[in-house]
This record gives C-alpha cells, sequence and structure tokens, in this order.
C-alpha cells in the first residue's frame, strides 16, 4: 500500500522508485487518487533528482498502460514511424511520411499540435481545405491497410495519464527533464503498434535541447528506453539553430513540402528528410545499408511516386489534392512584408536565431501560447536568405505574411534583431551531427 | 508582471527570488492565481534547492502580512514570547507562560494543535473543563492588559498563507525545509506584536529536526531572520531523545505542569523551563543575566505567584480552575494498565526512544494522524522511569491510560520496543546542548 506523499518523499531524497510505486502514480494520475498538487511535486522532484532507465521505462509503460493501445495485425509492411523533438520550420513528416509509404513502410503516425515557438504537424495538414486530423479507428486502419499511410492526432483514450502530466508540467516549469520527456514521447509512440521507431533529437536555439550534449543525452535515453520496451530505435541528432528549411508557417511549410516532394526542396530539408527516411527503410528491414536506402528514396522522388504518395494521403483524410498544383487554394495572408537588408555594403548572413523567428511566426498568429488558442493558417514568415548566403544592400531577406497590419512593427523589430552578418564568411557545420543508429 | 511558471523555473534553476517574486507567490495563494499544483512544485523546488537568509526573511514577511496583524501598543510590560519547534511530552509553555507572567512579563501566546507524533499546546488546555482557547480579539486584549498572558489559538484571519502552505507541504512531502519551516513558524509569531522571542529548537529521535547539525542549523536561521525583523531573539537547542518529563498525554500533561509550578517537576523538564523563561527575563530587559533570571523565577515558583497566575490564567478563559488541586476533575481514562520490567537481573535504563513514545501515545488516542481527528483528552502514559535510573525486576516503568481496551496489546508491544536495557549504565549528556543568545 503506498502514500503519494512517502512516494514523493522517496523521489525527493534521491531514492528509485519502484514499479509498484511508478503504477500507483500513474493510475492515481487518471483515477484522481494522486492530487495535481502532489503530482506537481512529485514532477519537480524527478525534474530535479532523475529517474534512472529502469524507473523512466517503469513510467514509460505505465503511462502507455493507462489508455488504449493500438494492435495493427493485418498489416503486412513494416510499421515505422519517426518522431521529432520539435524544431522551428520543422516540416519533415509531411514529406516523410509519404515518402516512406512510397518506399514500401507503413507509417502509422499520430502527431501532436504545436505550442510556443514551434509548429504542430497536425496544424500543418489542417491548412490543407477539408483535412481531417481526426479519423475512427476504423477509418484509420482501413486507410493504413489500403495507402500504408496516415497522420492523425491521439484520440483522447490513448494514453491519457501524459495528457494530465503535460499539462501540469506545462504550468509548473518542470516541461524539460529527460525522463520525463521520454517517457511523454515513447509512451505515445509505443502505443501505435510500431515496430520501429526513428528519432530526430534536435539540439539548438530553436530546439528544447540547448546544447549538443543535452541532445546527446536525450537520444541516448530515447534509444536505450525505446529498445527495452522491444522496438528497434535510431535517432538522428541534428541542429536546429537556423530554421529548417525557408518557410516557417502553416500554409507556407505545406507549399514547401510539396515542393520536396518534387525533389526541389532546400538543402538542409532534404538533407535531415532522407537521412530519416534512409533509417526508417533500414530499421525496417527493406534495406541494408542507408546509400541503399538513398537510392531508393531518390528513386521514388524522381518517378512522382512520393508525391502521388502525398496526393494519395491528402485526398484519403478529406482534403483539397488541388494544393499540390495550386499553391493559391492553401489560405494566404493580405498582406507580405518584404524584410530588405538595410546596410551600404555586401556581407555573409552569418546567424539566424531560430527560437526568435519562432517567435515572431508565433506572434503573427501561425503558433499558440495557450494549449486552447486558435492559429491562422495563412501567416508566417518565408526566409530569402540562409545562414552563409551573401546579401547585397537592399537585397531581400525574407518575407512577412500577416493578416494583422498593427503586429508589423513589433515583428520587423524583433525579426530584424534575430539575423547577424558579417564581412566574412563562417564555415557551415552539418546540420546532421551525429546518427546513433540501432540494430 | 510576474507568471508562476517563470518563479516555479528560477527556483527550479537555483536561482535567488526577488521580494517581488516572492509577495507575487504569497498573495496568489491567498487569492487563487498561484494554483496549488504550481505552489506545490515550487515548494518542491524550495525544499531542494534552498532559499538564502534574504529569500527567507521575504517569504516570512510576505506571509506574515497576508492576513491581520496584532499591535499592542497599550501593553506596558515587555511582549515576550516561546516558540518550540515541537517534541513527546513538551508541555513547557503551560509552565512558562503563567511564570513568565508572575515575574513581570506579558505573555500573548498563540499556539497549534498537535499532529504525529507530538502534542499541541491547544490540545492539552481543552482538557481543563471549560477551557476555551478561542477568545474575540477584544477578550484577548483586555486579558493581556489584566493577567499579562493569555493561550490562544490563531484565528483564521492571522497569516492565512501560512495555513494554506502548511496543508500542502503535509501532503506534498516538502515540510522538513529549514526556510519553509522558519517562515511558518516566524510569519505567525511576528503577526502577535511581540517585542522578543525565544525558541526551543529540539532536536533528537522525537523532534523533526534528527540530528544536532540540523538543530544548530534551524536554530541559527531563525534567529537570523526574527532579528532581520526587527525582533531580540535567543535560541535554546535541546535534546529531545527521550520524552520530556514524565507525562505524556492532555490530562496527564496539564497535571505534570501544575506539579511544576509547585517546584516540584522532573529535573529535565525544570530545566528546561527555567532556561527558557530566564532568557525570556533577559530579552524582556527584566535581569541582566541568566542567573538573575533564576533567581526571580525560583522566587516566583517559592512564592506561590506562578502556581496562581497559572490559576488566574485558567478562570479568565472560562476553565475550571480546581483542577489546581484536585487532579480528578481533569478527564481520566478508564484503564490504567502498569507495564513491568520483566527480567530475572536489575539493569539500567539507558534509552527511551521519544519518537516511539509519541506515536504510542497517539496510537491509544492523545493525538491525531489527521488535521481534523478527533483527540481523547484522557489517555497517554505516564513513565516512572527515566533513561539513567536503575530498574529492578517487576518494578513498574511506565503507565499506560487507556479508554479502548482492544488498543492494549499492539501499544503494549510498540511501547516494549522501545525501551533499552543495560548492565552498565551510561553518563547522560545534559538536555541543554546550546544556547545561542540574542543582544
Amino acid at each position: 500500500m503506498f502514500i503519494p506523499q512517502e512516494i514523493i518523499a522517496q523521489k525527493r531524497d534521491g531514492d528509485e522508485l519502484s514499479a509498484e510505486a511508478i503504477q500507483f502514480f500513474v493510475d492515481g494520475l487518471v483515477d484522481g487518487s494522486f492530487e495535481d498538487y502532489q503530482a506537481s511535486a512529485l514532477l519537480m522532484a524527478i525534474f530535479l533528482n532523475g529517474m534512472s532507465p529502469v524507473e523512466t521505462a517503469k513510467l514509460t509503460e505505465a503511462m502507455m498502460r493507462s489508455g488504449r493501445t493500438v494492435e495493427l495485425p493485418e498489416i503486412q509492411r513494416p510499421k515505422v514511424d519517426k518522431h521529432s523533438t520539435g524544431g522551428v520550420g520543422d516540416k519533415v513528416s509531411l514529406i516523410l511520411a509519404p515518402l516512406a509509404a512510397a518506399c514500401g513502410l507503413c507509417v502509422p503516425m499520430m502527431s501532436g499540435r504545436g505550442l510556443g515557438h514551434t509548429g504542430g504537424t497536425l496544424d500543418k495538414l489542417e491548412s490543407i481545405p477539408g483535412f481531417s486530423v481526426m479519423l475512427s479507428d476504423v477509418a484509420y486502419r482501413a486507410q493504413l491497410a489500403s495507402i500504408h499511410q496516415a497522420m492523425i492526432g491521439q484520440s483522447r483514450d490513448i494514453v491519457p495519464a501524459d495528457r494530465i502530466l503535460y499539462a501540469l508540467r506545462d504550468v509548473t516549469g518542470t516541461v524539460e527533464s529527460i525522463p520525463l520527456i521520454c517517457a511523454s514521447i515513447l509512451s505515445k509512440k509505443m502505443a501505435e503498434g510500431i515496430d520501429a521507431l526513428v528519432l530526430d533529437v534536435k539540439c539548438g536555439r530553436g530546439a528544447f535541447m540547448k546544447t549538443e550534449a543535452e541532445g546527446r543525452e536525450l537520444a541516448s535515453h530515447l534509444i536505450r528506453i525505446s529498445e527495452a520496451m522491444g522496438k528497434r530505435t535510431s535517432a538522428i541528432i541534428t541542429r536546429m539553430d537556423e530554421p529548417l528549411g525557408y518557410a516557417v508557417g502553416n500554409s507556407l511549410e505545406v507549399i514547401e513540402s510539396i515542393v520536396c516532394l518534387k525533389g526541389e526542396g532546400p538543402e538542409d530539408l532534404m538533407k535531415v528528410t532522407f537521412e530519416l527516411c534512409a533509417e526508417m527503410l533500414r530499421l525496417g528491414g527493406l534495406v541494408e545499408s542507408a546509400s541503399e536506402g538513398r537510392a531508393m528514396i531518390e528513386e521514388a522522388i524522381r518517378s512522382g511516386r512520393a508525391l502521388a504518395a502525398f496526393k494519395e494521403l491528402i485526398l484519403a483524410q478529406g482534403g483539397d489534392a488541388g494544393v499540390i498544383e495550386d499553391a493559391r487554394l492553401l489560405p494566404q495572408a493580405e498582406i507580405m512584408h518584404p524584410v530588405a537588408y538595410e546596410a551600404s555594403e555586401a556581407a555573409y548572413l552569418v546567424d539566424l536565431d531560430a527560437y526568435e523567428v519562432g517567435q515572431v511566426a508565433s506572434f503573427l498568429g501561425a503558433g499558440r501560447t495557450r494549449a486552447d488558442a486558435a492559429i491562422d493558417p495563412a501567416v508566417g514568415l518565408r526566409l530569402r536568405k540562409k545562414v552563409g548566403d551573401r546579401v547585397r544592400p537592399g537585397e531581400v531577406l525574407c518575407e512577412m505574411h500577416l493578416n494583422d497590419p498593427s503586429l508589423l512593427n513589433a515583428a520587423l523589430q524583433r525579426l530584424k534583431a534575430s539575423f547577424t552578418f558579417s564581412s566574412e564568411n563562417t564555415p557551415q557545420p552539418d546540420i546532421v551531427i551525429d546518427k546513433l543508429l540501432g540494430k
């Protein structure tokens, strides 16, 4: 028999919690016997005193079992998903799901909405007119059986403990805890019925993990817990100092995703997407090596099968597939304001703060500061220069897309401060920092 | 402008909170804008990362100002109070208030109820038939003006922030934090309108501070904060390994207090009481030295004035003063069960675990495990031997006073295990460990 304050005191004193204590905590969260003020005290003790890999795995498992879990025995293809820890301009999922499906995988992807300076996959998809991210379980499984991909939100009966914990962490300063992040991410992914998982662990100013060391630590924890739960798992550690690609904002990112599926996307975005997709193919057993995977990916793009798969996805989920040929069918902002380089000499763009760019986009209405806030799918930013580019006086650095003109000046001021120029260029480090590959 | 999660994150990261942030927290506790689940996360962060003396003083002051504070300008005598951090058999307040009043001080004492293994002054006083611990503000001040002492509970409008915080700490494993203990004790004492304060900081198994080092740390923090708030302050650090005196239980402790006021009390209890009283007299400016104070105290006892003052107190608060001459007017338990020394050889009692004795008394009904539970004033334990005493086979070690015979066996078993005997005696350390004397 447990009482909440004894469990709290154990973690407060740095002791390891037993599997039974963790189960009692998670059960109590859902049935209300562990009060929210007790849960938040325990979350802070976990934040400050940590959790061992064994404890984290037990927490993940107890959370996963707090609700319904999906099994997909009828699917013959390897079922592989990707999860990103979140960044600015990160539209990789929109490209990756159809691309991996076109290569022969099944991608049962459940995603979240954006909060703070990062966007969410569901918000981006919903900027496509008619696109529905809430499918019945029957429709979801039928779609996976027919087109081998689905991109949906998580229904309320999947991992209810995470919904409670996440809401509490958000308002109690306990978000950035590696064991809590691991348990939150993996409890949801493990409930999807996948065979393997590839993680995009982002680090840098625009990510939740600010340093490479933190990113590596999170990646190794995620792999360890996920493998302990029986899933083949790899992590690609990628840089998130400037936005990924050129577009930040929901409609704008859908447009850029389509460009990528046509093989014409920005180099950094294409590289991260291809690395993740190749590793998904390898873990799914469709290829022996990443280079073999890359060849398969390039063929799927070149042949038009990847783009066709995206069209299938849009149609299956009720969206207007015309957006693929005509971007004007997506919501468009009323005002486009170009931001020019105001200096007398040409220079190099040597730094662009992804966090600030994300905040400006959010301020324009592309993101939300509260979980229940509405977003504006049309607004955002489209970069015209990336770090390392040379810029001449008067050249456009970035387009601001907005609907509320009263926001322009404040957004402009903050946006301009996020660019740094220099007369000398600095070499750009590879966007892929490291790959931690599972078996 | 503050938001709760930013304040939580600051303390989580080990930063010092500003006076404004602390004020926002305390105001928010009372007006509900700082949710209880946010408060408990902050309490855990304070527990684990501490608070500087400046922060603790600001917290104390903000808590004190969360409600009504008492000023007593009409009282000419020095107003001095005592606070004990709590122990088993600690009935010092009942002796000290009339004794100090008989020596010329005014003692405006607001006390609490017992919880866990320690008893509360209010519970003890209420075992006197008719005694009321809730006085109106007018009656309270009139009593202080006429008999220079009052022993009452705290009305709800005094330090409301402490009531909220204490309830939360109790259920979230955040009780034993020095800054939180300091702020809780001192916010209430500072609201009483006193000039000076003497602290009885107990350490040992029967106290909240288990080690001498913890006791010293708490004492020095308490003095520092209290002096920073303009009160002359001293602390006496005393041992709490065995119960103080012989009686543990409400009626039983009132009887022992009366014995002390007649000058016939147990040595340890008399010593602690006299030390505290002498220091109150010195801080109040009535004597120059502790030895001068001791002479004044002995005269107050010998002359009967101290006992007469207790009678005045009982009468003023509606109690039956007949208990002073006839202990049978106090609630008496139906069953008295003597616990004998069961061995074939005489030995020395070398150890008696105060915590266990307190738990047994509480189990018999003398204390409460929940704040809203009722207590039985009649039950408890009366020791017949103290540590260091020689005991012969068959001699009575302790009397159990109980009303529910079904509790006897379990209580007996636990009680017996709290005694340790040896053929050789060990020297007893002084009950007063140290005195930290203010100016």
